[in-house]
Formats: C-alpha cells, structure tokens, sequence
C-alpha cells in the first residue's frame, strides 16, 4: 500500500543545530548539526550527532563542553556554511562575521547574534557508526532579552529559527501556530 | 549580555513523531514523542526518547521494533491525543479512528492515514534518566504515492508535517522553503 523508498533518514522536522566549541588552542569553531534534539526532560539533556572527521568531535572531547545554539532566518546562509566547510581549515567566526562570546559556565563560545542557546556539559557519548551521539546536559538555556516574553519564555515568532528538509536537501521557515499541545483529551 | 533561563529543555525545531507499537496482547498503540529524531547517516538510526511508565516503553522492549510515523497537519488533533492519553487504558487506534496496518518487515503497525513512515528494529537502548532512549535502526522508510516527486522522495509541501515549539506548547505548521542546503561556500 505505502511505496518504498529504502533505509532513509528522512523525517520531519530537523532542527538547525549550531554547535559551539573551542579547539585545543582556544580557536572557537561552530558547526551546523541536524542529527539531534532534546533527548530528556531530567535531567535536561540534549543529543548532537557529529562525524569523526569533524573539528568539533576533537574540541568536544578536549573541553568536555559545547554550545547548541538556535539561528535565526536572517543567518541562514552563514549557518549553511558552518555545515559546508570544515573547521580543521577555516575559522567560521571570521569567516562569517559571526561573534563568539565565552561562557561563563563551561569553554564553549556562544554565538552572539543568534537568540537562543543551550549551555551543555558532556554527559555521555554513544558510538553510532558514520555518527558518534554526544550528550549534553543542559546547565543552562540562555536568550536574547527581545525574543522573551514578559513571563521570560522565548517566543517562536520573534526567534524566526528555520529547519531542514532532508529529502529536498532545503531549509525551510516555520509557519502558523496550531492547536495548544497536551489539550485533547476528547476527539 | 544573554538572559539566564535555567535548565530549560528549549531548541528548534522539535518534530512530531507518531510512534507505532504493538503490545504483548498484539494490541496497537500509537504514542506522540518529540524528544527525537535522526542520529547516524550509516547505519541509518533514528532515536526517540520514552519513559518507562508508557505502554510504547513494554511494547518495544517485548517486540524489539517500533514505526515512526509522521503525521500531516489534517491530523493534529488526533496526533495531540496520542501525546495526552495513555495507551494502557485507551485503545488509541480505535479512539482516534487511525487505522493500524502491519509492517512486512518488524512487528509494528504504521498508520495508513500519516503519509510518512520509518520502519524500525531495535538497535540499542541508552538509560538517561525520566526518559530512556530507544535507537532504531531504519529497515525502509515508506511513504504514500501521492506524495511523492518523480524521483520518488517524498515532497514536503505535499506532506504538510507540523513541530512542535516547547516554549509556548503549540504546534506549528511549515513555512517558506528558504536556500538550499550544503551549497554556501563562499559568504
């Protein structure tokens, strides 16, 4: 009945997540990662898979420590170039333009002109395969005053993230609010 | 310089994924997770975090195998439903009027209403805390005919799959397809 189109690693959405490190010479490195997402509620832990060959694998290891941090849609094409080029070669900071700024709570950098970030000490790493699972645990969440709202919760609209469509290989904005979550009790 | 929100469970884009399971009893249970996704290209896995206190959580660990389906917005009510009630008292298949169809490949139902679906079997499980991890190992992902190009990959637009943003506890539709992936090589 459904046609079959093979083991592919297609689903949706995929999030944009940018990974911030520091290499064993302080050199700050960000990298575009759709593998990953919240893998637990407590305690708070958040997955990125990451390649071998990677300059992120090798920092993470070093610090122990990294950054997710949520791009907004005006950075989308400096956000698909930390997924294009390698860090071993280039410095995306300067190549992009984009500001590191140092965390007080671990040695990762967080970017300045993206809204919203995840703080994460490595908890865990799970050898995959192509992919090795690094799990963070979220010391902290931290967000760009003008995208809270007044009871300090980040509001979608004003964070304009965007994801990624693995099966046309594109990047696509986020569209109208749906139906409250955890509200239908009957149908 | 950024606003401190405290171990919040935070990142964009969640997805919506529709997880199909078959209990001890053959019964078929369809739980709603967002904390998951893809995590290696080869093998090709994906992952989705449950708690142990779910009927999806016995059902997998008794089958070794699991679908992830995805929903398309006609059915976010159903698929809230699905995230709400317990599948220990409530046969979700019948309550929401989704019809089971059985996997050729692994003991798992698919939902033949969601256009979407990855089989899985069992690769490894990773005990986080509230919620335990369970990998998969992608045998095919399906999909129905009409949504699909003629390339045979599956069209998001045709799709229309929605996330979910844990800040405000909505569901959001999809936007507007924005550049292409992997091609920004110089800024």
């Amino acid at each position: 009945m459904k046609k079959s189109l093979g083991k592919k690693t297609i689903l949706y959405t995929h999030p944009v997540l940018m990974v911030g490190s520091y290499s064993v010479d302080g050199v700050a490195d960000l990298m575009a990662a759709s593998w990953g997402g919240i893998c637990c509620s407590e305690p708070p832990l958040v997955t990125v898979s990451i390649r071998k060959q990677r300059q992120t694998y090798d920092n993470i290891m070093h610090n122990q420590a990294f950054s997710i941090n949520i791009p907004t849609v005006k950075y989308v094409r400096e956000s698909d170039f930390c997924g294009v080029i390698s860090g071993k070669q280039t410095d995306k900071f300067h190549a992009t333009g984009l500001t590191a700024i140092k965390s007080e709570l671990v040695n990762a950098p967080l970017v300045k002109e993206f809204p919203l970030a995840l703080i994460c000490k490595l908890h865990k790493t799970v050898e995959l395969g192509t992919h090795t699972q690094f799990i963070g645990e979220i010391l902290d969440a931290v967000a760009d005053e003008e995208v809270l709202s007044e009871k300090g919760m980040p509001i979608i609209e004003k964070i304009q993230p965007f994801f990624y469509d693995s099966a046309s290989r594109h990047y696509y904005g986020i569209g109208e609010q749906l139906i409250e979550a955890y509200t239908t009790m009957i149908l």
